[in-house]
This record gives C-alpha cells, structure tokens and sequence, in this order.
C-alpha cells in the first residue's frame, strides 16, 4: 500500500509574540505565528516518503504521480468563491499571433534526468529499479481568463528578511506589470512584515516614474526587515487597507508566514490573492535552479577571491581566507570556487570535516604552503558548526545564530604554523554585505523580470498561496509548502560538487 | 506512414579552396570543405519532419522516438574499431561513495514543457494533438570505463571563428582536466584552422602552469581565425601530428568542419576523437539554453545601452541607439533589453519590421519623442537586412556581410526629424568588440569549466563527432549533425519575446 | 618698452542669430553673440606676448608682474555697486580653530617650476635667459565677508554642451552649498542655454533631497545642448526669474558666454554673479592641471583599448585601433596611452603625422605585425586632420565637425596591407559615447565637489566673471577671459609626451 | 642667529636582530637596522624649526634658503668617486628638437601658495608675518649625462611592506626603462628584503615579456613581506650578486632601511647607486601631493561605502560602519568620504573624539536615526586609539599593531542603542584586502609609469640615497631622509578636511 505524506504538516504554526522596539500595536488577537527551521533537514536527494510506497503493487506509479499532482495543484480563489473570470486586460502589443497566453492545463517536469541506475552520479530514485516517474508541476504565464478587475485591485508588495541582489528589480516588474494590466492603486508596505504593524511607516504609492530606475542601485525602496509576522495583526491591517493582491519577497521562513496569511484570509472569507517570490542569497529554496540574487552575489564573491588570491601569491607563505554566505547551503562557495578557479580548499555546511589529524584541512594546507607556496580557502558561513561551541542563540527571523566558523579557521591556521614552526601570512575577508547589498548583474535581472511578471500574471489568474520559480530553467508556479518542507542542500553525491573537488583537487579532510 | 529524415544531409561538403596570404602549404590532395548557411533557416519552433509522420499509424509515437534516439546516437570509436575500455583514470578525490560516474545510459530530456494546445506560448508540437513526446539525449560526464591510455593519448586544441567571452576558460579546463586523467601530451594548435597549415605557427604545449591564470583575460591563449578548412590538410596534419584527440572551440561552420575531419578520419582508419565546444557569442546553437559567452555579452551590453539611456535622456530630443551582435539571431539584444529595463525599441532579425509609415519605427520615436522627451532604441545587427540593399558578399568564414543596419536606423531616424522639422539629437553605440574581447563573468566562467570538463570526459569515453551542451540546466553530449541542421532563432511567439515586448513597450511595427 | 596685450580682445563677439526648432521666443534685441575658435590656436608653451616686453629695461620683471596681476585680478561686485560684506553664513561646523577662511590676499603660483636653461624638456620662458618670474593668481575658497543675503539669493544652474563625467557632482555640490549657506531658491535651467528660452522647458526647483543621490549616475539632471546663446534674451530671462547667481557648466564657447552675460549684467547694473565652471572632457583648458571628467574618461578608455588589444593579440596579425576624443588636444589619447601600457602608436592633434612614405604609420605598423605579430593605435578625433579633406561645416556650439580620422586610418591600413599582400585583422572602436555617459570616479568626484563648493563660495564672495579650476594641485579663481584666450595643448617637447613616447616605443612619423 | 637643524638625525639606527622562521643565514656582521616611528610625530604643518630661527637677523630668508638647499641637495655618487658622466643612451625617440633632457639645476618649488596671514585656512608659515619663502627642490627626470655604461649595470628591483595598487605596474616601468638604456640584468629580489638572505628564494631575471601585462593584476611578482632589515647582510648580499643599481618600493620603514644601505655602501666604496620609490597605500609620506595606490584605494573603497550606505538605508534605523585603511594618517578615511558624499560621520587619527557624552558620536548618530532614518560611518583604522586599551605589539615591519577601532565603534553603537531602547541595525564592513589587493587604476597607472622610470632616470643620473615622487603636480627627487623625518598627516586646519566636515555636516565630537 502506497502512502505518501505531503510536506505541509511539516510547517510550524508556533503560538509565539515578538516585540519591537518603539512600537505601538492594536490589541493583539493572539493568533501568532513563527517558523521554525527544522534541524535535520532533508536535502533534495533522499526522499524521505520512499520507503512508504509499496512497489510490489503495479499501479505504484500512477498512484505516486496523482499524489504528486494533488500535492502540486495550485490553490485558487474559485476553491472558495463563487467568481467568474473575464477577458484579461494583459495585452500582448496587438501581435497578430493569438497563442500568447499560458494554458491552466500546460506543465513543466520537474525532473528532467533518466537515472540508467542508482549508482549514477547525483542519482535521485523513487523506486528501487530507478524507474523514470513523470513529476509534472504548472507553468507560470498571462491566462486568457483573469479573476480580478484591475479597476478594483489595490496591490501591496513587502520584501522581508536580509538584503538580497534584485530586489528592486522585482519590485519595479511588479508595479509594471500591474500597470499593464490597468491596476492603478499599488503600494509599497515598508521594512517587511514591520511595516504592517508601525504607525510611523506609511505606505509608499509605487509607480512607473518612482520605480523607473530604482533598478540601478542596490538594496530595496521599501525597506527590508527580520523578524516576527503576528498573523492575525497582519491580516487585521490587509483587510483595514482594502489590499487584495499581496506581493511578498522573502526566504521560506518568509514564505511560510505568507501561506498562513494566505490561510487566514481564506478564513475569514476575504479574496485576497497572496503571492510569493522567493528571495534567498543562498540559493536554497527547494525544487528550484536558482533563486534571484544568487547569481550576482557568485560573480561580487570573485573580487574577494581574486583579491585573497593575490594577498596569498604576493606574500611569503601566504593563505588567503574567504568566508562567503550560506548559513546551511554551500551553493555560493561551491559555485564561486567553482567559477574562480583560485580555490584549494571549498568547505561547505552538507560536506564534514575535521581541521586537525593527518586527514585533516590543516595538514593539506601545510602540504600546499610546501609544495606550492600559497594557498586560498573559500568557507561557507554555515560550514563545520559542529567544530565551534554551541550556541541557542537565534536571530529575529527564528534562523540560529551561527559561530564564526572564518575566525575560527583563522585561528585555527595561525596556531598550527606557529606549532610547526612555519611561517604562514594568512589574510581573511569576510565580504558578506559587499556581496548582497549591491545592483542585479543582467542574468539576475531577467530573473527578476521574468518573476515579477510571474507574480502578477500569477495573481491575476486567481492563485494564491502560490510562490514563482525556475525549474529547468522554465518559470513555474508553486504551492507554497513544496518549496518550504525543507531546506535546498548541495548534494555531495552530484556531478557539481564533484566538478569542484575536481577544480580545487581537494582531498577527503575526514 | 512515418518517414523522418535526419537533418545530416543539410551539411554542405563543398569543394572549395581558400587561400591564405603568405602561406606555404603543401599539396593540395583536393577534398575541401565549405560551410554555407542556408538562406530560410528553419526556426527552432517549426518542425519540418511533422508533414511526413503518419498520425494515423497507432504506432507513431514509438516511431518517432525510435528514429530520434537514432539521429541522438553517439558516434563511438568502438563503432569502427575493436577496442576494449579501461577503468578511468579520472579519481573522485577519493570520495567514500562510489556513485560519481555518469552512465552511458543515463539520459536528459530534451523537451520538457507539455503544452495543452498548440495555442499555448510557445508551443511546440509534434502532432496535431500536442502530445507528449519523451525526446532522450545522452548525458554528459566522466564515465568509468574509458578508451584511451592516458599515457599514450596526445590532445590537440584549437578556437576557431571570433572571439567570445570564455574561449580561455574552455582551454584551461580542458588542459586541467586532460592532467587530472594522467595526459600530459596537450598542445594547441594556433589562430584556428590555419595553425594545422602555416610552417610559421608552431605547436603551443599546454599545462597547468601555462593556463592557470589564463581566464583573468580576455580573448583566446591560443588565437583565433575564420576561414577555409580543408579537411583533407587537416587530416594529414592531424595524422602527421600523431594527435588522437582533438578538441574545437567553434560556431556552426566550425562544427561542421568538426564532423568531416571525424568522417575522414573514420575514413582513415585514424583512432582520433574529436570533440567539439559550442562558441557563439550569438546564443544561436540549436538545442541548447545557451552556449558560453552569451551571458558575458549581455552584461557588458548593459553598459552601452546604459550609456545610449544618459545620453539621451540629458539631451534635448535625444535618442541612444544601440547596435548590439545577433547575425541571425536576436538572443543578445532582446535579452539585453529586457535586463536593462531602458529600452523603448528592440529590433530582431527574427521579427520583420518597417521604419516609415504610420506604424513604422520612426512614427512610434516621434511619439515617444512627444510623451516622454527621449527614447533608446536596440537593434540586433541582422535585424531589418531586407530594408538594406543587396550585397553577396561573405566573410573568410563564409558569414554574408551585412549592411549596417545601425548605421542605416541612425540616418533614417535623422532624415525623418529633419523632415518634420522636429529637433531630435541622436547618438549610435556600437560596443561590438567591446563585448567580445572581455573576460568571461562567474555564470558563464562555470559553464566553461563544465564543458571543459565534459569534452574531455567525452573524449575519453571513446565518442567522437560530438559536441558539449547544456540543455534545461543540465549537460548532455549531442551528435554534431543535429546542432547546425539550423541555426537556433527567437520565437516571435515565446514567452520571452512577448516579455521583452512587455518590457519595451513598444507595438508591432507592420 | 614692455606692451602686453590682455587676451581679452580675442574673444569674438559677433552678431548672429541661432534658431532651435520648434521654438517660441520673444523679441530678439539684437544683441547676439557667437564664440568662434581660433584657427591658430597658441599652444600653451609659446608666449605671444614675449616680443612686446623690453628685455633692455631693467624694471621688465616688475612691469610684466603688475601686468600680469591686473590680467589675473577678479571682477567683484564692489567695482560696480556700493555694497557692504556681512558675516558669513557658511559654518565651518563650530571648529575651535577660526583660521578656517580664505583671506582675499592669498595666492597661488601659476608656474612653479624653474628652468634653469631654454632647453631643458618642456621649458617655457619669459626672457631668453628664461629667469624666474613669480606669476600668482587669487587662491579660492570661503571667505569671512560674503556679499550676498541668503535670503534673498535665487541661484540659478545651469550645464552646456555635451555630457562629461561629473556634471551631477558638480550640480549637487553647488545645491548642497547653497544651503549650508542657508540659500533656499535654488533653480535648474533645463539643456543648456536652451532653457532660458523655450516656454515649454519649465526651471527645476532643487534642494538636497532632489540632488542626494544623482552623483551615482552619468549624465546631467538638468539635460544639456550645444548651441547659440543670445546674450541679451538670457539677460533678459535672468532678470525676469529674478536670478542674482548663475552656476554656468560648460567649456570655452560657454565661458565666452557667460563672461557676455557677466558684461551684459554690468552694462544693466543688474546685481548678478556670474561664475563658471569648466567643463571639457578633453581637458583643453588653458593654466589648469585637469578639468573634471578627464581623469574619468582616462579611466574608462582603459576598456576598450585593452578590447583593442585582446583583439590584435588573439588574431592572427591583428591590429586594434582606438579613437578617443580630442578634437584640438590630444590628452586623453596620451594619457590613456600611457596609463594602459599597451599602445604601440598614439597620434594626437599637436604633432603631425604622416601615414604613407617610409617614415609614416603604415610602414611602421608592417614592421610591427612582422616582429610583434599585432599592433595597437590610438588615435585622437582631432589628430591628422590635414589627411583629410576639408569641411567647413560646424556644430551647435560652433565647433568644426571633423572628418573621421578613425575611419580613415582605418581604410589606409587595410588598404596598405592588401597592397602588400600581407594578411592583416583590424578592429575598430570608438567608444565615444560610452567613455563620457558614465559616473565620475572618486578622484573626479573630489575635485567636482571642489569646484562646486568653490564656486558657491566665488559668488557669495562677490566676484562675477571668474571661473574656478585647480592649478600645480591648489584651488583658484580665474577671470574668464584668461583661460579662453587660447585651447590648452599638449606640448610636444613637454616630459609627458616624452614618457608616452618612451611607452609606445613609437618613432616620427615624418 | 638661525640655527636648523636638518632631519636626517630622527632616523634611528639600532642595533636589533630579526629573525625568521626557517631560515638560513650566513654569518651576521653585527651591524643591523631597525627603524621605529617617533610616537609624537611632527604634522605637515607644524615647523619644529621655527623657533631656531633669529628672525630679527635680516638676512634670515637668505639663511633659511641655503640651509633648505643643502637638506635637498641629493646625494652623488661623484661625492665618493672619481668618475667621469657618458653621454646618455636613453634615446628620445630621435625627436627632431635636442630640449628633451632635464637639466640638473631645473627645479620645482615645495610650496605653492602665499598665505597673507597666519590665519589663512592651512597656514604654513615660517615666520610671524607668514612670509613667502621660495623653497626649491630637485627636478626629476633623464640627464644628457649618465655615470653608468648601461652595458655593465646589474640592476635588483625589491619590494618591501604590504600589498599596494600599482606595485607591478613600477616593476614594470622600472624594467622597461632599463631596457631602453640598454640594460640586460634586471632581477628581482623575491619577498622584500627577506630575499636578500634566504638561499631558498633565487633572483628572478626581469626582461619586457615577463613584465609585459604584470600590470593587469594585482600584488607584486616579486612578492612582499613586512621586517627586519640586517643592513649589513643586504649589502654583503649586494656585493656578492655584484648588484650596482638597487631599487627599493616601500613605505618610511623601508625608505630607512634603504638609506642606511647607501651609506654602508658609500662606507664600503661600493658604486652603488640606490633609489627608493614611495609606497604606502596611507598616503603618508611627506612632502609629496600623493603616492601610488592611494587614488586607487579610494575610488574602491566607494564600494564598501556604497555598500553601507545601501544597507543603512535599506534597514530599519540601519547603520553602516566602514573601517578604512590608515594607521596614523586619515587620508584614505577623508578622501573616500568626501567623494562618496554618502558618509554621515568620517573618524580619523589626526581629530581626536569622543564616543559618549552629550556631544559624542553617539549621540549624533543618535540624532541622525531619528532625523533621516539612517547614518553611514567611515572610520580610519588609527582614529581613536585613546579610547581603547594600551597594547604595546608591533608587528614584524615595527609598526604598532592598534585595537581594532571598528569593532569598538561598532560595540559601543550597539550598547548604546540597546540602552536607550531604541532599535538599531548595525551592519560593519572591513574592506581593507579588497581595497589594496587590486589593480592600479589608470590615474595611479601614470603616476606608477612616471615614477618607475624617474627612479631610473635617477640612478643612471649618478644620484643614490634618493626617493622620487611627486609635488603640486611636479616630479622631484628628494634625499630619502627628509621625506621620512616625521609622517604626513592630514591638517585639521586644512581646506581639504573643512570640506570633508561640510560634506558629512558632522559637529565636533568634543
């Protein structure tokens, strides 16, 4: 007998307040909510629901595929109103050519590799014998149907959490977008969820001209901030503004708390059609090549490597340290170590290792400093946590506060030459902020364009609870607890990991 | 009944001969080579086998996939000679889990939207119906049996055509990758074809050493040049060479002569591998999402039209045009318009347009004149060629030489002001080489490391008249025929062509 | 006897009348003026007032000094109107120290070297003994008295010409000033002199929060023009808005206009302050170091002279060739020049070149392709001119338009090097446009936010008619007649051509 | 009676040994070096000779200036050996004119402008009556006579200290300019001084194809590392490699070390002609406008400034932290600040502050949260080291090694808010590798070109114990101990830090 839980229970709905500083609230209803990451999270590889499937049973297949399309199925607000569509004001410039629009019914594959057996590199398999399942989840686009009246909209779009490459370039294709279709009420909340909340932080009117060239620069025209999204408060000030289209940027602790908006408002009956984006630097957004920003953060992330390359190769013995972003995901280090080409040693969170010990990453560097004379160490943030003392600390998005894993390498090097008596110079830079806080490079851009289109096309069909994305590089539209079961994690069994050992010739460190 | 006929015979074998200035060669044994594109190349989207399939036949489906996977078949050495593989000599760092190597029937699909209608975006059917059709190609990478002994291999690379972002990224890992097996005879042939014939253009022996930093610039180690190949002369000199592996950077024409030299020396009885490496800054390779460089030119193409923007916005009546590269294909300058977010006009090769009348080109500047006070427009270098006179002739590479269709707009844009009596100030940008002959950014640096990687695997897995490409984000080998039977064009009705129209603005100029 | 004529005189006030299309304008008065440059220009070095002075009388060095300091003293307010100075407003932000201001009597030396002898390199000398003569000029900054009130300033701004790095540095500071002052009337004129006419080009109110952050962009806020200015409708226009400061940005066709304006005020007793600050990306003002925008545009034709030269390098005997602006001067092609390291031949305005014969720049470039294989040029717009044939034709501003030397060497080379039967690849850039639509960088960026407080301070100070500029590293005012009287050059026997020389390797051409 | 005393005595010479890990030396001599930096150091401004001088003696002008001769008279090799000049093989590109040597009594003037009163912003006066004093120094650049026959020179180039934008492109010229006099042995000495002693580290032979694009990158070829200098080795290592010219790039430490290798030299009668060439990424050498690297740091630094000002604004009360480089000098610190126009608040060495109290930082950065919303800081690595605890480390160059500032800053920021309970989003940002490990912009390219071939120009003038650099915009040479008496620093009282308060509008925090 087959039985397959969907991931949806997995999200935490965690009764909790977070306070502001300075800030006055309406009487708090007392729904809260905060999302909570889960500590072993399952990386995109194993796929915990297999051993739940009877195999033996022929029809294993088909019943696996119609879980799968109920799991994917988008909701919509004709689940719960009584509402007709009309013809949509989304123009396609008068192309003569009528077949322009998206089709409810049309589907990308979310998995696009024929695995000939396990044992293949990078093999994801649902069954035993690697058998080739068809996953199909909705393509993103403009439906020839829409279910809102632009007159009657009024659009408010928040980013949240951590400053990522892109986000006015998604801001700024939202409001356009929107513009197309004829909407003329569209607002910006300020600083994330906060905005919602803070009588002293109005709402922005966005337009053509205020977003015209916000691209240009970094960060995001609205603010961004972490932390606590107290539900009912939240949908409280949705309904008391009259929004009915919610645009909302963030990370799957973001995303979360904007599927339990989106449920609230069901709820209460209110048509609100709640859209996410998925913005994360780290690139760890489950089921999804890429997410915006991460792209430019590798390319900024080069600079910082080249300059360590530099400081290590110019000095006598020289070990230049880079500590890059990824909290649990390598997917920076690993791709700008990749792309760099200077890296000897990659460290990231999903792969262990020990620094001490003939084995280990200090040894290997002393062999580097003897036979080569330099050289460069590329660490995600979130890398070897289990070699630094435990902290429970958290920050205000619920995320752990992590150790200092870069100063601790550091440290780690400096003591080690010292005892061996060698002379090692080692330069550490920490880029974070210079990575994310600056301008979308054009690959980024067209990702967010394509979005921020999505988002609104997405909307105006009457999805919510809904979240856009690239998946073999075709833009789809998903439920938002697909996405957010857990986190995306480099799978050390890939081709793409292997590349890089393969770039960095780097060795076992266990 | 279903007849479908590959598109092999599309490649021309001409006799030709083409001289070089100063060039010794020796005799010239006849059999030459020409690649001449044709004139109506068949876009990406339109299927010419369609008509010939039999929908009727129950059995059409299986048919066409039976014939595809013969047409994606790998050509393989064992095919002609009886040979016996190796274990591979390419170590996973000794990672503990054995699953690392891709196996030779590990499979990538080529098609991975199901369109409901062939009135979806974009569609691209098979049948009247749209059904699904699974369209397998082979997967890239390292494989555990392989075909030649390190020891005894001797690679040979060569970059033919103009230069493009990556070239040097692509030799790199290629020679990085050759030493991990164990090779240590790698040379380069010099300034494309012409290195196997010019007395004067010795072999360049490659290394690690040679080619570590080699990616920091611009431009091609090893140099490049168009022109004339002639298959037999190459041969010779391959077999004089003692060169069984032969890696070539090129676009179609390049490909083309790729496959005659691995048909001669099959012919021969040679053992020699030959693999090619999609170069076209253009993005115009059939199959694949994209080739290397593309992404690079793009975002240098964001500083020309940036600058075309300034300028036109500080003028008085001012309108930037901006010429960007796209000989056939309008890739470059619609992707480039739509991550600037500047462009009010983009012009393609692929979508016909008309400059004077009242739905022309020079009507909608005068407007956008009017409202806005400035304009930029963006023209791909083979847009609009039937609005310039005539010409016949063709580059050393075979390429017709087109008019300058930016210098022509530009006069035009001119000509109308003055008639009007309307003041308009008119700057033309063409950044060509100034996009071309920079270094790789991070995005396409990995997709070189990747293809690097993957000829060599490909060579050493014994295939031979095949090419590296990427295709829905993930690697695969592909049969040179079948990626220059046309060249790769922007669908009018795609998704990404109606979002530039979205992002520009602009209407139908017809 | 010792005659030194001012150059004053030089500048040519002629009636003429310009007409923008599309454009209403009031009754003219007749007072019209034209700039037209000299055809023989004074360079720098030569002093054409070296003759008038008699050497015999031993009092020459005193007479020439008191001429040279009524030559160089500033037109004040106080020459024309019985006013009085009040305390300044400008705030050195409560600094203990009160020795902050500029007193009226400090001064800056205009020469500061020594040339023992005429023949040392670059030497420029009065008397044939060349003696050291002290030449001062009025040091620039705040002063402790200022001459207007705050309160009833209304500033106006305004920017001619074409764009130049750092027009919008140099608007925010003077914006940014004004109201450290305490000036709250603050006003853009719109695309040059244009905006004093056009009805439909309404004034740009300005304060801080409009200028903030429009230093992160190129071009100019208030939009630029070239072209005619009728001195008395501007007289006209400035005392209908009210004006009583005019920020005028431009170079030495928009100083003779402003110092026009400056004299038409005086000869209305109209109570305005004229100052200037100038604005020539090809750096040709007399007697200052550099101009804003130069060290920018040196910057950015690093670009693409290093394409030039990943072109010439990575074709087989490929040439690059660059053309970069200088229409009368050739600074930035020598600086680039330099600063890049990578150009084998730099031909400027200053030194005639021939391109034919055995000393000229195609035999010398056959003689690089057959030792070096490629070859680089830089060629300045203005260089060669007398190759090409005439034209008479001028600009907006009354600039002769040049025939395309580019172009020209271009053809020539290609020509040669077929009549010689040698294969050569020559790429052309010109990256005009994309040199000088770009921000300032930081060093320009200073000396921007220099000008523009200095300007600010020039006018509160009283004087009108000056320009302010930095001469030997130091901040001064200037009268405007003294920096127009000629276009500055580089001087062929200066050191820096020498080093340039020296960095090329390159030969005479004649 | 004026008495000056010279400043060649503040240079102390002290017994110490160095040692470095792994190392073979031959025999010490005893004789070592090591320089320390006087803590009370003289600024710019202040004269500490003033007070010798017998200002009532009215010849005390005549005296001071012969005096000041003398202390700038550089040092001959014909002062110890009797040696006869040749005429000069440094070709001139055969220029028709013969002016293009300079002539050994050219000079440059030290100072530029004539304060009217001793209370004249930036004053620098000699006497009471603040009068003009000419002070001349020695013009730089080749001579009609050399004392060396290029033939029989041995030339070692070494660079000593940290990284610095620029380093390879004075290797670079340096060579290059050997090679036009006709030199052949050019070497580099590998790690700073360090490869003078350590047998492991061979002379790297230097011609135009190695240094050819070494100014593409960053960091030195030769490598770098900081310490001790045994005087008397490097000169047993001088002789022994039969090393006649030696130049030395590096800061006041090395300039030292390089001043007591001339004299052990002359002490030696070794013919040995040594030339230092300024650097120091601080700017911090006297009496030069500037050194290379230092434009270059400052236009990268806008990056991390940009990058904190995007992060402040984007956050909720966010507060953006920049350490810049400059241990007792702010020069980087002002300069980035003032080009950036987005610091609040710039922190550097020479004004001291205070943290807390009502008119500390604090309390500002209080003010600007609760006016604008957000604040940008930049601090200077060296300001405000009273307010940390005593360390008397130094590191292996003698330099003290400081507290870190930044982290302080940023603690006590987050204490203070913490207490006041009022939110606040820190977000610190330490640049400094990226800043200095970086190519040489094209402004510092230039100066790098000018200096590299002055300093050969120099040696093969005869002179030894020299530096070269650049003042009011003029090349000089200077005896190394004047420029290495005390540290520049920026003057409080200056124009150029008055303009930096106008630009932040920051108070006094005293």
């Amino acid at each position: 007998m087959a039985l397959i839980s969907t991931s949806v229970n997995n999200i935490g709905l965690i009764i909790s307040q977070k306070h502001f500083l300075h800030t006055k609230r309406k009487n708090n209803s007392g729904l809260s909510f905060n999302y909570t990451k889960r500590k072993n999270s399952i990386t995109v590889k194993s796929n915990s629901i297999k051993s739940e499937i009877d195999f033996g049973d022929p029809h294993w297949k088909q019943k696996f595929q119609e879980d799968f399309e109920n799991r994917f199925s988008l909701p919509h607000l004709k689940d719960e109103f009584d509402i007709k569509p009309i013809p949509t004001t989304f123009s396609l410039q008068k192309r003569s050519s009528q077949n322009g629009y998206v089709n409810d019914d049309d589907r990308a594959l979310l998995k696009v590799i024929k695995y000939s057996s396990p044992s293949s590199a990078g093999a994801e398999c649902i069954d035993p014998d690697c058998s080739w399942v068809e996953q199909w989840v909705h393509r993103a686009g403009p439906r020839m149907q829409i279910y809102f009246e632009p007159g009657k909209v009024k659009a408010g779009i928040v980013t949240c959490g951590g400053l990522c490459p892109g986000l006015n370039d998604v801001i700024r294709q939202i409001v356009l977008t929107l513009e197309v279709y004829g909407v003329q009420k569209i607002f910006g909340i300020q600083y994330g969820y906060r905005g919602f909340f803070e009588e002293s932080l109005p709402e922005i009117p966005l337009s053509r001209q205020v977003v015209q060239n916000i691209n240009l620069n970094g960060g995001s025209l609205l603010g961004v901030s972490r932390g606590g999204a107290n539900i009912s408060e939240i949908v409280d000030s949705i309904q008391a503004r009259g929004i009915n289209m919610l645009f909302i940027l963030g990370g799957d602790g973001t995303h979360a708390g904007a599927n339990a908006i989106h449920n609230e408002c069901r709820k209460r009956k209110l048509k609100v059609s709640v859209v996410g984006v998925p913005k994360t630097i780290d690139n760890d957004i489950l089921l999804m090549d890429k997410t915006f920003g991460f792209d430019t953060a590798v390319e900024e992330a080069q600079r910082s490597i080249n300059s360590a390359y530099i400081e290590a190769r110019s000095a006598y013995h020289g070990i230049g340290l880079v500590k890059l972003m990824g909290r649990s995901s390598g997917f920076i280090a690993m791709q700008a170590s990749l792309s760099s080409g200077q890296i000897d040693v990659c460290l990231i969170p999903e792969v262990p290792f020990k620094l001490g010990g003939p084995y280990g990453v200090l040894c290997h560097l002393e062999h580097l400093i003897k036979t080569k004379g330099s050289a460069v160490v590329c660490v995600a943030e979130g890398a070897g946590q289990d070699l630094l003392e435990k902290s429970d600390a958290r920050d205000a998005s619920g995320n752990p506060i992590l150790r200092d894993i870069g100063v601790h390498i550091q440290q780690q090097i400096r003591k080690h030459f010292k005892e061996i008596d060698v002379h090692a110079d080692i330069k550490y830079i920490d880029p974070t902020y210079m990575i994310r806080a600056c301008r979308a490079n054009a690959s980024d851009a067209i990702l967010c364009t394509v979005l921020g289109q999505n988002a609104v096309h997405g909307a105006f069909a009457g999805y919510s609870g809904i979240t856009v994305g690239i998946c073999n590089s075709h833009y789809v539209y998903l439920p938002i607890p697909e996405v957010i079961s857990s986190t995306r994690r480099v799978d050390p069994d890939s081709r793409m990991w292997h590349r890089c050992l393969t770039s960095t010739g780097q060795p076992d460190f266990l």
